[in-house]
């Protein structure tokens, strides 16, 4: 017998007959004996439809009632998952935040887990009762409701993974698992079998949809072994596992792409110096405007000094005001937000040993006259940025030059 | 200064043009110095789609899940109007059920209400904050979601009334009152500006859809001053107040009609013993199934004895089964259940002293060719079944001879 947390995405709850079908997988799982906790999203499109209720409000800032509104999306699904499973004569009981005592901070829309209660959910264990949990939501210490942000019922699997000593936590969506590039953009893009929490992590950071950081980040820190699968097609998915459990270790995993973030560009005659970089780089950080890929090229007194760093799309119209306010400051002289990049990400332990790797995406988006605007490399990645229009190309050339197509695992 | 209730429902905050309109009500009630506290239903619509979701998964009995996905539809409101208040610049906060702690008993879809915390709120009010309370729904000792049932949200406004000793209690709807007759039913129907609470809960009982009579009651026992008022239409309501305080005593207050009711007529060539009925009406009971208007002609032994009386609509599919069950130890020869007829209630304190009333009522059917099926008469309404055909003509000449249509008030 294993412990298993078995989360739904959106998607797989969209409606009745959907909901209907995971409830049958679930009771697959536990007439085999195992001991499940489901966890599950809000219906398809109903966290969007009532954040732009709360939008339409209120744009400007956040209050705890933003929650309150959200909240209820995944409220209405672990009722009807619960009644669900009840249909087919298992006994289960749906539990919320407040429930269970997913006690959070009070960052509201944003909130981070402090502590998870396990006693209501062992004692339902126990009693061979299902517990169906509210993903995204918590509670703070005031007693007001808290959601968790994007990727929020991710992490609350994961963690009451961890708190539940579960022996795996199923993340059931839309896809069938993690690929080595986008299928919709590489043709012949690869499932994988099995990915590293840390190349997860990146792959996820990078702009991999199927799996949000945060709750990558928490599986690593806690160990969790993870599986991502499909609830539309029965196949085996992605196992996110201990590094040192991965048989195979081929170079390179994966390739993500990331669309949602605008290339920074301050050019100025005078020097950029690190103290007017701190000041611009502290007031965008008190705006909760997160940078990434700082590259600054210091030309010399009298040429073009460039400083380049990457904002999210949606935050660039509030960077420009800001770096605007700080124009007279910092002295520079043009500022542009170019929307029209992609970040390309190509991720894997291998990247550290293999020195070849580096030279080879070079020479082949080279090779295909393709411009690099910006790189940064790490460990186990290299963030390149190009600009849009060459997206698809890019990342084709290089999941063929990279060998991720062919079947080496 | 006064403190008011104020109840919106459905229709009164069914989007976000509507909210904000709301809230600017409550805003102005505000800017005059008094307390408000703000109860809301869920956006018009929400309530039924998700009892459909939960119908659609467990329509033969009920769960505590079934309250869990229902009591989510208030949730987004009272978000959505503590945004919309705060947003004029006013303090709001909202409050869920288990959060001011509004417990009732476990009968999950319709549940009673126990106990109302009060502290929670009269901090908020002496605090200048205007509490947003979700309608409708509670929790109960054991820490599961409970809704009220019908008219749930006048329910708890109602009771919030009552132990905050509110100076009224404003229920603002799509109607801009209470009124003699349906205005959709009668050309000439006249809106009321005052009844006493046993009159409105005479008519509510009786199919007066703008109050649900269990919240009448709640008014009637703790007297509470209510006002019923349209929110689209800024005109004066219908004041339901003490009956002491009644100025004019006209004899009629106002003509319901109810179509939700079938009339079942049992026909037995033996007698239909007390016993018998009991033992029916008791195994109708334990199924739920409420029953009126009972009415028994015995006719002697060898003739037709027949046994009328009426239940809800929803109920006569399984009244016909339960009926059927009891067939051998009842020993009766036919059954049958009519849904098409409507139950007309003439109701007014009046009718207690006024002796002409109950005769012109016949008179009138009679002139107008309209049979009455069935018949009761208490201190103050005077009960009627007759064919659904004949109701818009039935109600008319009624409403005419009663001359409730006249300006009389």
């Amino acid at each position: 017998m294993a412990r298993y947390i078995v989360k739904f995405g959106g998607t797989s709850v969209a409606n009745i007959d959907r909901i209907k079908h995971v409830a049958g997988l679930v009771a697959r799982m536990a007439h085999d004996g195992h001991e499940i906790v489901v966890v599950v999203s809000a219906m398809a499109g109903m966290t969007n439809q009532l954040v732009g209720y709360t939008k339409s409000l209120c744009s400007t800032h956040i209050t705890s009632e933003h929650d309150v509104v959200t909240a209820s999306g995944e409220q209405i699904t672990v009722g009807l998952m619960a009644l669900a499973l009840q249909q087919l004569n298992l006994k289960s009981i749906s539990y919320l935040g407040f429930q269970i005592k997913i006690k959070t901070d009070a960052t509201h829309t944003n909130a981070k887990i402090d502590h998870i209660s396990t006693r209501i959910l062992e004692e339902s264990l126990v009693n061979g009762i299902i517990p169906v949990v509210a993903g995204f939501q918590g509670i703070s210490n005031n007693n007001r409701l808290t959601t968790l942000g994007r990727g929020g019922s991710d992490t609350t699997a994961v963690a009451l993974a961890a708190v539940l000593n579960a022996d795996r936590c199923d993340i059931y969506t839309d896809v069938e698992g993690v690929y080595t590039a986008d299928p919709r953009v590489v043709y012949n893009a690869r499932k994988l079998n099995a990915i590293s929490h840390t190349e997860m992590l990146e792959l996820a950071a990078q702009g991999a949809k199927v799996l949000h950081p945060r709750c990558v980040e928490l599986s690593l820190r806690y160990n969790i072994n993870m599986q991502v699968l499909s609830s539309f097609n029965l196949v085996s998915g992605t196992q996110i596992i201990n590094e040192e459990t991965l048989m195979e270790q081929t170079s390179i995993r994966g390739i993500a792409h990331n669309l949602s973030e605008a290339k920074v560009t301050i050019e100025s005659i005078n020097p950029i110096t690190p103290r007017m970089m701190a000041d611009l780089f502290s007031a965008l950080s008190r705006e909760h405007i997160a940078i990434d890929m700082i590259a600054y090229v210091n030309a010399g007194q009298g040429l073009k000094n460039t400083l380049n760093f990457i904002v999210n799309k949606d935050d660039s119209v509030r960077a420009n005001v800001k770096i605007m306010e700080l124009k007279s400051i910092i002295g520079f002289d043009t500022l542009a937000i170019d929307p029209n990049i992609v970040k390309i990400s190509i991720v894997g332990i291998g990247i550290r040993s293999n020195l070849e790797i580096t030279p080879l995406v070079f020479q082949t988006l080279a090779d295909h006259q393709i411009d690099i605007q910006m790189v940064t490399t790490s460990e186990i990645k290299i963030g390149l940025i190009i600009a849009h229009d060459h997206m698809t190309k890019a990342i084709s050339v290089l999941h063929d030059a990279l060998q991720l197509g062919a079947s080496t695992e």
